[in-house]
């Protein structure tokens, strides 16, 4: 069953098996459409709603003034249907009362320039006036709701900072120079040291001199963008923990959660992770993506490496989104397909953005469960089959993902990683880690995506792409698990900085120099489009290196060019363990072999085995486990398994048949 | 003969025939060249020119200070040669110490940034200051010239908005509180209703919130976008009739003209045309178009929806512009094709910018009449015997334009049909309307571009491409003309919202869904480069839609892809019409083909039977019409016509052969 | 020798020999490093460092408070190991504690939003209280070491504009408007005149009113940004001479540079090089370039034309930068090669950015000779054996390149030539400079880049790609030379306006009309990737005219195109010489082919007969010449010579091999 720890309240209260439900924002339409909503939720099976994340205005409709009759009308509804109320604090979105009456409380860009009110999250994480409005909203709505029945969980804010990641202005600045002397510890010498400001004449001498990373006339400083970085997360976390501090006050036992938004750069959800009660994750195909639905396996991945066990898919879209260049409409079947690989990787609830379609406003196409064109429609047709599915798949609920292998992923390597002046713009660390994470989906490998911190003791093969920045403790933990007798692969650009964004010096890749019994002089990174030839007869893209093994065998050489010699795969052996270190970018098939080799040889287990295009995870609880096989190509697809397949009720014996675009979900005893 | 009715001031003072002329800036000039000018004027025949529009500062020299004697000089030689003047408020560009002594009176941007002066138009279209200022140098043009000999016209301001469409300062936030509360008539819960402000938490609560939609950290709210884009169109329209107000206390019996700049996204010129006594446009060939002869003929087609008769080309060049990335110049003979491509599709004045070319300032490189290596020069050359080529078209002045088809275009809709955050970004709705004109050219049916709101009894045949936005009354004009025998085919992306930009709920194409007899339940846009098969050959591109007949015959279907068998092409009996619609986009042969159909099932006339690249229109004049051919290509090419050929001379007997890049005027009887 | 007149201070003291250095910035690392970078860097024959470029803030630690210790100690170990010291004013960049003590400091952009300090040359060039600590500073440093024995030459700021190449504060305007009245003696009618305001109502009434180009709503006067760039690269000379009389008026006897950056665009260093003692300069390969090595020539011969004799490369890179997109390590023998170039186009110094490879700040990962991996490289090695080789070339020193040819080349042509609003986009005045000169290098034949005033006697072939802009006095120089027997060729585009940029009315090319003896009537540019067919078979770009002779021989016309029969080429006899004319851009083996016949014809000397790629240049001293062989290809070339190459020690007899990649320096009779 769902985590919950001693210090954490339970898992979202009333909710079993599969939870299933959407945003919903009944403040967009007349107060009778509520009765409709309730009778299609039952019809869909929705069993949850996240409530009031845009409400502010509808709800404090002057400062201190409230207007309740409404919510309480459609929170009494909800619960009379049994549907699980997320309730927002409605604070992602100030209104305009409030931005006019505090002008000051609106974001300041890098530039000096206002962005002003009119869109949504138009506020400063720093704003003191924000803070103080946002937390007595939180209050009056955890005081009014905090015991009605219908409530399940407390939803926190929204996606924080989707919109308003950094402000610069003067209040920032304050805000950043507290951050500052706390992490130095008020020694303005070891910022100074940190920051490297002996360069470019750059010394600190009072706190007052420090400011944001505002617009300068050429680069800026790497430990100055790093630090604002951080600090940048860490405000944003501050202004969700003093809503959380006001929750836990008024209402200790309701679980709290807060949307997280997968690989958004801005918010180090390693870091947000052990604030929240629940884990939970927004995710939206991105349409320009030749293989979408790998990167959103990857998101799973992500999102259940963040939670340690099951989490919350609490937005997708049922169809298109309205943000991107040219909104692809999802083809049939591809929504429940898409839902359904979330559970695989570890969801136990599937929400949607959101409910019905707007007729109005800058979401008005994005995708609902109920669009403008109502019920007669594919895609309440298919809400409805999923809702039915989600049934099925109950006992699935609490279960957890097997992983054998993980790839290393840390935000503050991938702000320091894609820094400016850097050796090649084509350091791209999510592009290049979908590229592995890829191949591992092909080979039916399920990887956990963490950080070094994470106990690796689970793991049999762990893949560290471009983990360019990586302190001495997270180094120690990769040699720990070879040593034990892990495979450990180690890619290029990784080990070069210490946690300031230091290199560390005497040859690349520093803090990985001894584990990988490598070392490099010099980098040769490759112009877009350009590749080199590696002696096994594959081809390396984006870098290579000037090295020598100091200890590692040499399986493969660059064959050409200036570095035409050099180690491009070695080997070394550590331990009981093996330390591969490999010096350029692969992709595809080259990728595949390796991967292929790398598994075999570290008896990483695959869920499954597989044709192109089908993906295969398991999840496992006691003795049964799940093996879900989910058929993303346009033909029917035949997979050894016995066992029965929960969604269609059929017994696989020896082997299952998938159909074209379809999903099963067989039951297996947790050995097989 | 050129309209003029009992509310406005009659055609130009003093013109007849086809006018020629320029604007002419000789306050750029040492004073002795304007005898020169004039004689070279009476060389090529010019009968017009446009003076001063850059002239406030060569005027009021100093605040309240008035320099007349260039100008007064200027008059009279023009007087004495005969030449008329189209003369300007000069108010276009205020000069250095107006805006030095009212800096509030410079534009600002989104950004919150002053756009200076040093340029043109560099003022607030809301600056009270400017309003002032302009209105008196207005009063005093008008009482030193109001009962010049030479005064033919008065030529308000120029371009209206050309740069400065918007400005986000205070003094226009002031302005658009004033337009949104006699919009919404001081009901500010109708403001929010129209705006869908309960989405995002936007509701406003006093009138003091509201702003321009200034810079935002996300989308804006498409309402609010909608709105100020009708605001800065008025905004700019109440900066001429402030001006215009002036000129008719003073000299009522003058008419008065500003000219426009064909599609203009800031400017409704469907709005403006109502205001002005003369509809003049100016026009510039875009040299990056695959066949900018073919855009032209669209602009001038737009002109003569707004007039409503004959109208005035103001402007266009000689030869080469110069603020393309490659200004390319005219090979010899295109000037003179443009010019009497103007006159086929009704221009009754053929004007350029400008007489000579400046050897300073930002337009040095622009092309005029009399170009920097002087009369011995091709362009002069061509400009004398345009002059005379227009003489000998003397009678074809006043004659109207034979159009059997209209195409709908309105600018809300455009503002609205390219907003953000919509379903794709390949909605192109002048591109788009340019492509079904280019077909109904080569098919030699000449299209006006009209609103709905328009006469359509006119018209056999109405083809409504992409008319995202309209309004119930709109819907019901276009309802009208089918069930009365029209054939009317409405394309993708048309009827969604209406006049507030909601989406009409239970189906696309919201307003036109039951006059087409069909129901589309989502889009499925094409991503750029993706096309997709229909059932009958031919090939989509940008759209897809998942949709049903609904009464419709159903004669095309796509034929892959998620949306298969989807009605592409539907035609549905109304009244004694038909309504066609399209749910992909066309172009090419497949676009002609569709044409050709439509052409041919209307009985709309067709001005000739022409080879490709041969433009044919027809004007008509009580019993007498005008055939203009105009062979774009590079061979002789042989129409089927008889009668005579007003520029040759010749007489034409059943065929006659039009020489590359030649132009024929054929005069036969009206019903021909 | 090197250079050195009466009025200017002698060569850098105590520099025999091609000197050979760094930027050396110990201030980054811990004191005891530099007993070991002294030792180093007599392991590689290290010379001469520039020293403190970027030691503002740690060397006046707080406002008036210095700290000289770690500078002294540095210092007399220089001393001590007889390395000479460039010594750094430590102006280019002021610390945080002056930025946030003089926000007004900081430098504004031309919309008007501040650039702010956290990189670095932070600073508007007009601020008084930047200049006025800059001297404060500069005096102290050369009061402190003034006479210090290390001390070699003062390092006034560094790459100055580099970053805030202009200002558009209130503080700049003011400067703007002194500079102004300076221009034109207070006399604003003839600002007036020559801008041009009686274009767009800009007239000026009083000089109150004029402000810096800042942002504009359209075009800006092209007078007014032709001014402000000449202002601007006047007002950065300013902040440097008033550093060089503080060091004039305390050390009289030491020379003063800074370093130059080649072809940057907002500095005249035509203007600059009177005002230093030794012209040095800073290169970088762009790696995007398809033979960067040609372009690095084309530096060297520009910097050359500035000095007038042997001159310093101040900085190159030992491999990578860090500031391209993709940062291209050099491959074996390549920095050796490009540093040999520098020394064969006359540099008499070589120096790299920089000693050491920092480990923090923003150039981290730009290439030093102590790279993070340190001595055990193949960049350390190579650093060694250029030491090596220089020592070897020592008596080359203080000789002279021999050029028979020269490239014309003015700051304020290309600023005017690439103004925006022109006939066509594709002017790229380097980019065109930089074909012609590939062509010349290709033959062996060496040019100076020079301003037309420059002495032209000298040459005996002169080519003037673009040169767009040319007063009278330049204009009549290059007619000069052709007068007394000179070959000269302008291109297209040339001699259009006068020092105004007023166009020369009468038709183009104005300035030359007569000199070459033809008139164009009109541009016919031609769009990007359009090429037009000539007469003899080459192909023509970027341009075409309509044009005639006058006079002139037409050698080449254009074959098709609406300018079909122009003149392409042309030849005029003028005096005892020759002008031609070139209405088009040629590249590549047509160029080449035109290059061959003006080379042949003129009798200028190719260094000598070489293979493609291998470059060759010649130096002179006496009666003694050196032939500079580089062969850039992957083979061993052979190349007809006889003398003793001073790398190898080996004797040519007749002819001489090179390797692949490799260099030799032939020690000839300067008859040779």
């Amino acid at each position: 069953m769902p985590s919950g720890s001693g210090e954490r309240p339970a898992w979202p209260i009333g909710l079993d098996g599969i939870a299933y439900g959407c945003d919903y924002n009944p403040e967009q339409w007349p107060a009778e459409t509520v009765a409709e909503d309730v009778r299609l939720m039952g019809e869909a099976g929705v069993s949850f709603v996240t409530l009031a994340v845009f409400a502010w205005a509808s709800l404090e409709v002057r400062p201190g003034v409230y207007d309740w009759g409404w919510l309480d009308a459609v929170m009494d509804a909800l619960a009379a249907a049994g549907i699980a109320v997320d309730l927002a604090t409605a604070t992602a979105a100030p209104p305009p009362w409030f931005s006019h009456r505090y002008p000051d409380s609106l974001l300041v860009g890098p530039d000096g320039a206002t962005r002003w009110y009119g869109s949504r999250q138009a506020f400063c994480p720093s704003s003191t006036d924000y803070r103080q409005a946002a937390g007595e909203l939180t209050g009056a709505i955890a005081g009014r709701y905090g015991g009605h029945p219908a409530l399940a969980m407390w939803h926190v804010g929204n996606e924080f900072g989707c919109h308003n990641p950094a402000c610069y202005c003067d209040r920032s600045a304050e805000s950043f120079r507290g951050w500052l002397r706390r992490r130095y510890q008020d020694d303005l010498g070891e910022l100074n040291r940190a920051w490297g400001t002996s360069f470019w004449s750059q010394a600190y001498r009072s706190w007052e001199e420090l400011i944001p990373p505002r617009q300068t006339v050429s680069f800026a400083n790497p430990g100055h963008l790093l630090d604002w970085a951080r600090f940048c997360s860490d405000e944003l976390l501050g202004a969700y923990l003093a809503e959380r501090s006001v929750l836990r006050r008024l209402t200790p036992g309701v679980p709290i959660t807060t949307n997280f938004m997968s690989f958004f750069k801005p918010v180090d959800y390693q870091a947000w992770a052990r604030e929240v009660d629940v884990v939970s994750n927004d995710h939206y195909l991105l349409g320009h993506l030749p293989r979408p639905e790998v990167h959103l396996s990857l998101s799973g991945d992500l999102t259940r490496g963040l939670a340690g066990g099951p989490w919350w898919l609490m937005e997708h879209s049922p169809s298109a989104v309205n943000w991107q260049r040219v909104n692809q409409a999802k083809a049939p079947g591809e929504m429940i397909r898409n839902s359904l690989t979330h559970v695989a990787r570890g969801a136990d609830a599937v929400g949607f953005f959101q409910w019905r379609a707007s007729p109005f406003g800058a979401e008005k196409y994005h995708s609902a469960m109920v669009p403008h064109a109502g019920t007669d429609t594919m895609v309440w047709r298919e809400v409805v089959d999923l809702g039915a599915k989600l049934r099925r798949l109950s006992e699935v609920a609490g279960s957890r993902v097997e992983a054998d292998a993980a790839l290393v992923f840390t935000w503050d390597s991938w702000w320091a990683a894609e820094g400016e002046a850097h050796p090649s713009s084509e350091v791209r660390v999510v592009e290049n880690l979908g590229e592995w994470h890829r191949a591992f989906w092909e080979a039916a490998v399920t990887t956990d995506v963490v950080a070094p911190d994470a106990d690796l003791s689970r793991y049999r093969l762990v893949v560290v792409p471009n983990l360019y920045l990586v302190s001495d403790a997270q180094a120690d933990a990769l040699a720990e698990f070879v040593r034990n007798g892990g495979h450990l692969l180690v890619t290029w650009f990784s080990g070069v900085v210490d946690a300031d964004d230091h290199v560390r010096l005497g040859g690349y890749p520093g803090a990985f120099r001894d584990l990988l019994g490598v070392r490099t002089e010099e980098f040769f990174p490759l112009p877009h489009g350009v590749a080199t030839a590696l002696s096994d007869g594959s081809t390396g893209r984006r870098w290579s290196e000037l090295g020598r093994s100091e200890g590692a065998d040499v399986m493969v050489t660059f064959a050409a060019g200036p570095v035409a010699g050099s180690p491009a795969l070695t080997r070394h052996r550590v331990g009981s363990g093996w330390a591969y270190y490999l010096a350029t970018h692969l992709e595809g098939p080259d990728l595949d072999a390796l991967v292929g080799r790398l598994v075999d040889e570290s008896g990483t287990r695959r869920a499954a085995v597989v044709w192109p295009g089908v993906e295969a995870v398991r999840r496992v609880s006691g003795n049964v486990s799940y093996l879900f096989l989910i058929n993303h190509t346009d033909e029917a697809q035949t997979v050894p398994a016995s066992g029965i397949d929960l969604l269609s009720g059929a017994t696989a014996d020896g082997s299952i048949t998938v159909g074209p675009g379809d999903v099963a979900v067989i039951r297996q005893p947790a050995a097989g």
